[in-house]
């Protein structure tokens, strides 16, 4: 058993989420950073490098050269998998070269600039035999893995309903004009996309939804809007689903609720029985059943009422809370595993193949692009959601 | 000063909102019920009145009866006021009645049976000179006469967004089969009329929505649904809302959402500021402010921080929890305290005009109806919200 | 089945607790206030009277007065309860007075001003046959009665350990000094006797967790202070507790914890089982389960998961907030129907009996008499809690 | 800049805290695990080493041979820091011996097995002009710097009360019996010393409470106990105590408050203001000013309104959940930052020096050794509390 080898595209100095991806991987000692092409210039790429205390040679100008001089290294020295967390806009071409040079993938969502490029991608996935991770990371939660059990398992019957909604207030003002960096290129189309708002988090709320539900969205009906003036992309948006099975649901995303962080909520209902889980409280997941005092069901290594699947993305005992990083890190440490079981030719345990693919990519694409769609129809109540 | 007699239509034995109006009437010493008309037939109608202590005399065996009986009594005898505690469907006719016969009307929610009916309610109260009073009780709530206090006075800034939802769960079974009360009239349209949740629950959330936030729905689109077979009526509904000044919107109502009790909760988020208010929790409002950390505003008299309009609504001081009966008692207070200053030839103080009206009917029927049209309705998005 | 016919001595303008017993003996409909002694002076009693709309005639100047006249009117006129609402200095002479007149009594709690004259009250009552009921209020929730069956039916196992807390932050500073009558008469010994803030919440703490766990106080060991310079009695207490069984605890109150309200607040925890009850959340018990997700039990006149005695304290379905005045009411609406019980000359019902007794009383001031001796002895550890 | 290299005493399979050291010493990639003596055989550390992927040469048989062997190593190759996750029992031998070898040390808490230990063990930390890092983890919670901070610029006027609590249940059961080794130890006091419950948790709360006020306990007032029949060491204890500048104050810790997790939470009220935290929602701070609402603060790198301390221990924005592994690796981020400080010959940031010391340590010690006393001491009511 050796460590599995990280590089990085993107995550330079002022960035956000290449620090969550890095200290994702070193959490649980499986993986080691060990190269990185992490910024625009040589000069930032190298300052980035040297604060990660990386060797000089291993941090690259810029991903082509990193991919290129990396995989010319011997096996015992090439990196692995590399991580891409970039702004959307260069995903594909940057995972695109990666599988294409024998590399595993772990990438940022949304998984590319546009739909055809998500679709593109999983071709390529598929052709690959590489890993491709998308970091849906709020799946990684094992509370969330929990509510997945008990609908799978039928503790709530047929599903009748869901709520899920994901309010932010970071964007009330229009941070993009005072320079910080994490507003600029999310409100920017050429960077983003076609959406801010339900790109950006939206994408999150539909594969939580998803993931725990098992439904599939069928038709939607969505009203995005932008508050901020001058603002090119929507910065709100709220939408009616309709679901496989004859579900129902809302689903809304916000960046301009002021003082809301990140407020990442569902509930779902059912014909027995009803969850609820909580972002900001992700060691809980409360369930209701028909004519009993509804349940706390908490996080804890030493629960044994806990699901298999719960249980396995758990490090802690009861009361020891494990956040967003841990989360984050769940999905970086069965990558590492099931890199690991390949390494050692043996089958990867069914649990550890639990983290977002290119097909969660895809949809999510396919769900901004019909929010999009519907949104700027307003004659057509319905928007059928095909998933290409 | 005397006291304010009052007489009730309905509330008979197994009634719930009967109850409640009795025990709102008596809170505060304001009002004394004298007489009534409590049930279908006579004799149960005198069982509810030997079990209210009232003179057999004035139980009547009907509305008609009690109403000109009463009018004949002297008047420092005869009832001031009505209350109308029946389901949906026989309101307009009690309603006009009682005011033709010079009584003062307090009338539970929704006003009437149809919107014509309610439409013309409205022209015979403002012939009258009578008062009507409907019991959208929640907007009693001393916090949500803060909440409507804090976005009057700019607190928020500019309204963007609103969040009302109103889950319930009690009718994810078929009660109505059951035989209970409740369920049974709720569930049928020959007495609820055109909606069941949002026509009993829904428009809850429309008058405090409109209440709280001064705006005005002019647009929506809606997706009602029935869960429960064999039910005839929605039991569950989401709705998107364009209101005035460019604000958007969610309301949804749900009555099969398993573990939710009487989840009425409201989030208003403006540019510069937020609250959320909480039916379950109703002695706390939380104010945001952009920048800063949020406020926990808690309901007590003796909270200098509180409004006027706050102030005014409540009995106890802080950490001595008051309750929906309470809420529901400070309409008959200060129904109470018009008739009083009526009597005394005075004008009332403003403060006691703050009480939902025929006006609140008018729209939480136009509300109803524009609902169910538009979800009726599959092609167009968006149906125009025109209140009469 | 008539009305019954209630007095109160006390409670005139400016008084808190008056305007609450009122309130709480009329939302039921069963009592009727017929007549008072509200204030020190003729003309103060006869304003509250006036507004009370009480017949002059029965407004008194004393309560010496009224006892007298209302003793010499016919048995269909007079008075069947005397509410006492007064200063602790004055409650013994009045219970007494009045239980030697033939009228049953609710007294506010301290039952009196020392502990001799509660043993001395106790004897009254025993000899009188009449009523008396004492307003420890807080054990009038419904849901405390819910904690209180699940420890008597085991849920709990033997229980081990109780944590019970009554933090309030109004007496942070000297409201006395600023003409607040009801800092004034508190803070006073002459008026409110050897303690302050033990004699007034601390009292409520320890009724609630003897009546909750039926466990009776030992021994403790008490550490009381005053805190705001100038105030002549404890503002703050913190006790050890040795209960009977084994069972250890914690008791603690104070007044000046700035921004607590009135969180009177109890943990109890047993070989198998716990519960958790706040009294601002009131109508959510938390019940815990070794090696179970915890339950939220909730108020709800629906919920069939409820015991019989919650149940039968409880006016509304789920999710209908009942507070501290419903809580207060379900004494007198019990006491209502002992005394229509003994006019009727029937067996009451047991549920009925259910509400603070001088037996409460007595123990309530033994209480406050040994944490004082405690308090003040900082030699001996543990002082005994006899109660005569 | 380099990584700073750490070996480590202890952690070996089943263990539960050493897994927590690992981790919170790779979170932030500035320390590198590099070698170990993880057990008490050799073929268990070796075991342990390979599942962590080290060089099976620097996997050590016991602690002496490491730090010999270590100490052997080149500059560039031998380890900085070494952290001790044993049981109490061992931890003053294995300190000494470390710090006489030339190394930093990271010890987890309680110091020592004994009083006596900790003192020998402090004056040995001050002639080695080495690091020694006490983990007392719960003040590395960014929320309780911002309490500390609070406090300490006058936010809350003159402390006059505070309440710390620490309620678990899992030892509720006699878990020794069956085999948990985190059961057995603790419960030993051949290994645990002289308490269990105050040792273990008891002892956190104390330096939580000093950390957060900055007052001194002088006297306290104990009652341990032991529930579950046969534990020879307390499971449960209630503490009165009286702190510097006149302060009162409570303290209790539990293992067998069935239903609690991990429930360490603080309230402290001054003459204006009060706070509360809790550590099952580290990321929040309720802080209370007098007659005004309460706050929420909350933990998120992007809220100017926090402090600079505060600030400086977090990672994410608001919003993203920080948990008890990312406190626990502000200790060690603070200890890696300083000893880098010191490679570069340069001052550390102060920021950098906000970690637990071998002073903690010393009064961790003296607190257990003092709440014994007092607990074995049925007569006297106050034990000084006297710091050697």
């Amino acid at each position: 058993m050796r460590t599995i080898r990280l590089g990085m595209i993107g995550g330079g100095p002022g960035a956000f989420i290449g620090g969550v991806h890095r200290m994702a991987a070193a959490l649980d000692g499986q993986m080691q950073l060990v190269c990185g092409a992490f910024a625009g210039s040589p000069e930032r790429s190298q300052e980035m490098g040297a604060a990660l205390r990386l060797d000089p040679q291993r941090v690259y100008d810029n991903y082509e050269q990193m991919l290129q001089a990396e995989a010319a290294l011997s096996e015992d020295q090439r990196m692995d998998v590399v991580a891409i967390v970039t702004p959307n806009k260069t995903h594909y071409a940057m995972a695109s070269a990666a599988l294409h040079a024998g590399f595993h993938v772990i990438c940022d969502k949304p998984a590319t600039f546009t739909l055809d490029e998500a679709v593109a991608l999983r071709s390529q996935v598929a052709e690959s035999d590489r890993i491709f991770a998308l970091t849906h990371n709020y799946t990684g939660y094992p509370m969330v893995k929990e509510a997945r059990h008990l609908v799978r398992s039928g503790a709530l019957g047929r599903i009748r309903k869901l709520v899920v909604e994901y309010p932010q207030g970071w964007l009330a003002e229009a941070l993009e004009d005072s320079g910080v960096k994490q507003a600029g290129w999310r409100t920017d189309p050429s960077q983003a996309g076609i959406s801010c708002c339900m790109g950006d988090i939206g994408s999150h709320a539909e594969n939580l939804a998803e993931y725990i539900t098992g439904l599939k969205i069928e038709a939607l009906c969505a009203d995005l809007h932008t508050f901020v003036q001058g603002r090119p992309l929507d910065d709100d948006g709220n939408v009616l689903l309709r679901l496989s099975g004859g579900a129902r649901g809302i689903l809304y995303a916000s960046q301009v609720s002021v003082g809301e962080e990140n407020g990442l909520r569902i509930r779902v209902y059912g014909e027995t029985g009803g969850l609820e889980w909580v972002q900001l409280d992700p060691n809980t997941l409360i369930r209701h059943h028909i004519g009993q005092p509804s349940q706390t069901l908490r996080a804890g290594a030493n629960h044994a009422y806990l699901s298999t699947p719960a249980l396995h993305h758990l490090r802690l005992p009861a009361g020891h809370p494990e956040g967003f990083i841990e989360a984050f890190a769940n999905i970086y440490r069965n990558v590492a595993r099931v890199i690991q079981a390949r390494l050692e030719k043996r089958s990867p345990d069914p649990l550890d193949l639990d983290f977002p693919s290119i097909e969660d990519g895809v949809r999510g694409m396919a769900f901004i692009d019909c929010v999009v769609r519907s949104s700027q129809d307003d004659q057509h109540k319905w928007t059928p959601f095909h998933v290409p």
